[in-house]
């Protein structure tokens, strides 16, 4: 799509400098641009590559605009503005309406006419699809499912029995959707299956990683409220609940019943413990163990960088003999016990 | 499914405290059940909701009978008791015999003629699957699988070539059994593959979650024993022995040729090392790393809890120079080198 | 498939001690090894195995030879020595040409006629499929995708837009390649989408594990350079760069637009922040944390080996008590913050 750059400033409410007939049609780094593309500058650290840039123009804050050599886009969030063109830009393909002849669908389920359902999807009893919605190739839908408008299952999408997605959500190949918690109860050395007989809920403007997986409620359902983003690989535990706007990256996993609250940012590879309560505005630095609520908005951490094997091991060595001869002399069985 | 508390408590073997015709057919949590619904009191932390509950009848230690404003069904393990209370209430549908049309079944492989075959699942050469089986829609069965009794691979589950599968074990959708496991040579700065060419076994009654994966063998299987119960997005490395009735909670990974005993109950995003041995009965609490192998029975840690994270940040500084320091008064070269 | 010693020796240009005109099969282990099985010795520590071997032949260095009780193969490198043999025995199947009538392959595709395309695969538009490529049951491919001679994707595997494999790369069931990188842009609140404009390109002799996902670039592409070897559940972030013959272990994460150079071994469950350079042979330890740039070869590590939870406990206890005792006297507020 080819798009002048005063009509991205009309469209954006940006001032422009630069000429409003240039035309662009693609975007770029600062440091690779070609000479239609457009580029953005949103964290300084990047400043140094924007006096070397070829884009077309620039989005950016209007106190780095006298250093861009090209045209710039002013603007107060340019991450935000970017992620706007490139939306205009490379716009997602819109639904091609109808049923690939090799698809599956249950005869009582409703399927939107200007919905796509593509090549041996398969959509269960009873299960209704929105106006507008995409059913990637080989999507595994289950019975009783509700897929809202202009919902985009991507490729290889299961949604179990029960789930439903809220519109616009966009979730990506191999996750999977409502698949049976962990329960089980232990008996006489071994373990009995505990049915889990909730389902998943996901609002609106979900989006949902590869192959991330969510499980369904024990009792009750597992809830990601509208605006949640999790990345690839990720475990969300039976019955936990989302709030609205938090993402979590990738390779964390959320055990069971654990509340999240809204617009927390998780970093990757976090163990967060079950049957927690973690208020709203929390952020969460990568590889950090969450072991107890957090009621209070913040930043929390709790992994070590790394450091040369050799001196690792011995720094590792020397705090287990500290805190043990500590622990020792202090007859130390605090509250810690 | 509607059933009375009469029934219950003469099906179960429990003791009733209230009207045996009260029907219930459903369940619920404590806080939230229905009138018609069953729910179960495990933990005395949730024993204040227990007073406002509003279900029909609460599964509950005599203890706690006292308390209980509705109908009780007396039990030693609750958990238990509930488990089967609702196994009864919401049974897994039983397999609907027949293979479906789009499904590709090879002409040596032998179903069973009560098994069920989902749409678009492929069974390869010599496969076998056993009465009451089911077999989900886009399930991919390679050759020579075997699939005993009742099994239930609930959708798009994988089983490579050679895998065997013991009765009544539920797999769910994603899970990969039976991928090459990490096999590599290096030779002058690259990697030779290595052959992969045992397999996997699996026990009876073993459950594996969505999107977990477990690799063939080497040389020899790979092998889950009776009753292991493994979460959601776990890794089992090659040769890896599972003994029985261990259960594995989500995002935890276990290197190569690895054994680990019975009844062990392994938490969640630990990462468990290759070549060891982790005797029966060992509990490692989640985001722990196991180096070495564990001997004895108990309990085992070594996930630090959050901070703040301008706390955490000083803690770690802290930390670094006082085993620095410490290790250069002392020339600490010790056994840990 | 049958070979003699005679003939492995001179394959594999070895010195053979032992009858030439004996037969061999298959592999073993030290231990289980048949009496018609190849077996190897890597390690010293498996030495006291060698002298109960029941194996037709060991491949092993020549320090060793005069322990073994059966005919020994001379190898400088038995581990790759023993890949070739076990190549030699159990080859992969080669590719039955021809396109499965179920297999859905689009108009403008171009599949060689020497490649093999499974079962139920789709096969997007304008995408080619090399010479002698093995497509598996089930996979899915995108549109304008571009895989070379002799690749092989075994089940279930996505290829998204625009990815290309390179030759002879071998991809597991389960995995996603080309899936959306983790781009949002917080505005007011919410999160909007960043489009991820860019590709994957994989080179040659790549390997890929089951459920394993890597992300298409933001802008411009994720490259996995030749001989990359990656375990399972590993996650490759957008625009992540990794060099030639690179191994990584299981259920690491890797952030987006970190670049990784040659030769690099990394351990499994670690977690690498995003945007750093760690350079050409650096090795990391199993689940450490890399939050910072790596500019010079070594070994690094951060984990920290389990103790008895009640231990543990302490420990950490008397560590946040001397961090924050420490800190406290020296107001130290130093570089850490």
């Amino acid at each position: 799509m080819v798009v002048t750059l005063g009509e991205l400033a009309v469209r954006l409410g940006c001032e422009l400098r630069g000429d409003p007939l240039c035309e662009v049609d693609s975007v770029g780094t600062l440091a690779d641009a070609q000479p239609r593309a457009v580029t953005f500058l949103a964290e300084s650290r990047h400043r140094a590559a924007l006096a070397q840039t070829r884009a077309a123009v620039v989005v950016l804050e209007a106190r780095f605009a006298a250093e861009c050599p090209v045209a710039a886009l002013i603007a107060a969030n340019p991450r935000a503005t970017y992620a706007r063109i490139a939306t205009l830009l490379y716009p997602s393909p819109a639904a091609v309406p109808g049923v690939h002849p090799s698809a599956l669908v249950a005869a009582d389920a409703e399927v939107d006419a200007t919905a796509q359902v593509g090549p041996l999807a398969v959509i269960g009893a009873r299960s209704r699809v929105g106006a507008g919605a995409v059913i990637g190739p080989h999507c595994v839908i289950g019975a009783d499912v509700s897929i809202a408008a202009e919902v985009r299952l991507v490729a290889r999408v299961t949604l179990c029995d029960g789930v439903t997605v809220g519109a616009r959500s966009l979730l990506h190949p191999g996750c999977v959707v409502g698949s049976d918690g962990f329960g089980i109860a232990a008996e006489r050395g071994a373990w009995l299956k505990i049915p889990q007989v909730g389902s998943v809920r996901i609002g609106a403007d979900v989006e949902i990683g590869a192959n991330t997986t969510i499980d369904r409620g024990a009792i009750g359902d597992t809830v990601l409220a509208d605006g949640v983003k999790l990345d690839n690989l990720i475990q969300i535990g039976h019955n936990v609940r989302i709030g609205a706007h938090t993402a979590i990256a990738g390779c964390t996993g959320v055990s069971g019943s654990t509340v999240i609250g809204e617009r927390c940012q998780i970093g990757g590879a976090c163990a967060i413990g079950g049957h927690l309560l973690i208020t709203d505005d929390v952020h969460i630095t990568g590889f950090s163990m969450i072991s107890h609520s957090i009621p209070k908005p913040g930043v929390y951490s709790s992994g070590i960088p790394f450091e040369e094997a050799r001196t690792w091991r011995r720094m590792v060595a020397r705090f287990k003999r500290l805190a043990r001869s500590a622990a020792q002399q202090n007859g130390d069985e605090s509250k810690d016990e």
